[in-house]
């Protein structure tokens, strides 16, 4: 009796996993490979993805926007040619502040996944939730930029910690701030020492080419049980 | 019967707006008046606080600071001399994303109500669920750094229509900004017309006089019924 009631327990909290797991089957089936790609509201998503994207050679790229309301990155990414699928999450109370694996379910079948080689999820803009709902992804990245102060990793320590790249963009602005950049890497360093990070300006384009070819080498992994599991890793 | 389903179902949805009543009593009670302060991570709420509040008389204000982990905001807040109490939300699965009733409820007792004319509470940085919870406040005021870009409103509308006050925050950095503040204020329009909009920077002190002036008026509210109810609006 005992066990049942933890199995239900265990469950309730494992359904985000779950889809996140038929999310994986169905992408590994289709040969793509899936980037969570998350940052706080502003730090540059869209215009590093205009960026790297704009030079994708015969690779087959898709983009799912994730946004409380409307559908300007959406715009911004079908403007280069790129079939993009826009999730709003304001059905809700007053918008949901995360995808899920049930909502990224829900845009597969506007996706035309067989079409694809690599598709990019950009979730909306929160450096909490987004950290904890799997999607079934092959590798979470994540963007904070200079503007943002070097205590991030401090006081989002999961967002971190999930992400196996964070890119610290707009560096142009660097010259103009007092900020401390060796001085955020040590802080990265703390909660996350595996993290890989990229230094860029998504303006200026200085790095970018780095981060390009960090997304594209993502595309090895499909089909690869090893590389990053569908399951989330809030390590506490 | 059908009535009392409904009943308990808006019961259930209703439990943070009976603690935020019970919160505004409480202040209303001790004579404090309460701005909750939002925005997403890295716009400046900390920096801001410390600009207007080291002019503050002899304004009897404390704070409250929420952060998901570690207490760097609090400690610099507590190095002006101002009584700080810290919520750390990271208790749960990957940290919550935002303060509600109770939890501001939770640190009340360490808060000395009696002692104070002013409370600001420095919401979790995250524009979308801080403006869906009431905690009781007189008034909810946001944060937007011109780092951001001027999209925001149309992508976070309900944060932006939930603030009387929206601070538009490094305006420092204009200069350097592929930044249309024009463009950015008539978006505030688009989803609250009726918001006040101050522009400044918290860096070099600009503009920051108006802020403080706003925050030090809401003490003339305490006690008015009139003035911002403990409900939450998420007028969709």
């Amino acid at each position: 009796m005992h066990q049942t009631k933890v199995k239900v327990a265990e469950d309730a909290l494992d359904a985000n996993t779950t889809i996140a797991t038929a999310n994986r089957d169905d992408f590994d089936r289709a040969g793509v490979a899936v980037v969570n790609l998350m940052s706080a509201p502003g730090a540059g998503k869209t215009t590093l993805l205009e960026r790297a994207l704009a030079e994708r050679g015969e690779l087959r790229v898709g983009v799912l926007e994730g946004d409380v309301q409307g559908s300007i990155d959406a715009d911004r990414i079908s403007a280069l040619h790129i079939p993009v699928v826009q999730i709003n999450t304001d059905a809700g109370f007053g918008g949901e502040c995360h995808l899920d694996a049930n909502m990224v379910r829900s845009a597969l079948g506007d996706l035309h996944l067989d079409e694809l080689e690599l598709l990019v999820v950009e979730n909306v803009g929160n450096l909490v939730c987004p950290a904890e709902f799997s999607i079934g992804e092959n590798a979470k990245a994540m963007i904070c930029s200079v503007a943002e102060g070097e205590d991030k990793p401090l006081k989002y320590p999961l967002m971190f910690r999930s992400c196996e790249l964070v890119v610290i963009n707009k560096t142009d602005l660097l010259p103009h701030l007092d900020f401390d950049v060796e001085r955020l890497i040590t802080n990265i360093d703390r909660v996350n020492p595996e993290a890989e990070v990229i230094e860029l300006s998504a303006k200026t384009g200085e790095g970018v080419g780095r981060f390009r070819e960090w997304l594209f080498r993502i595309t090895d992994r499909v089909g690869d049980p090893a590389g990053e599991s569908a399951a989330p890793s809030p390590a506490g």
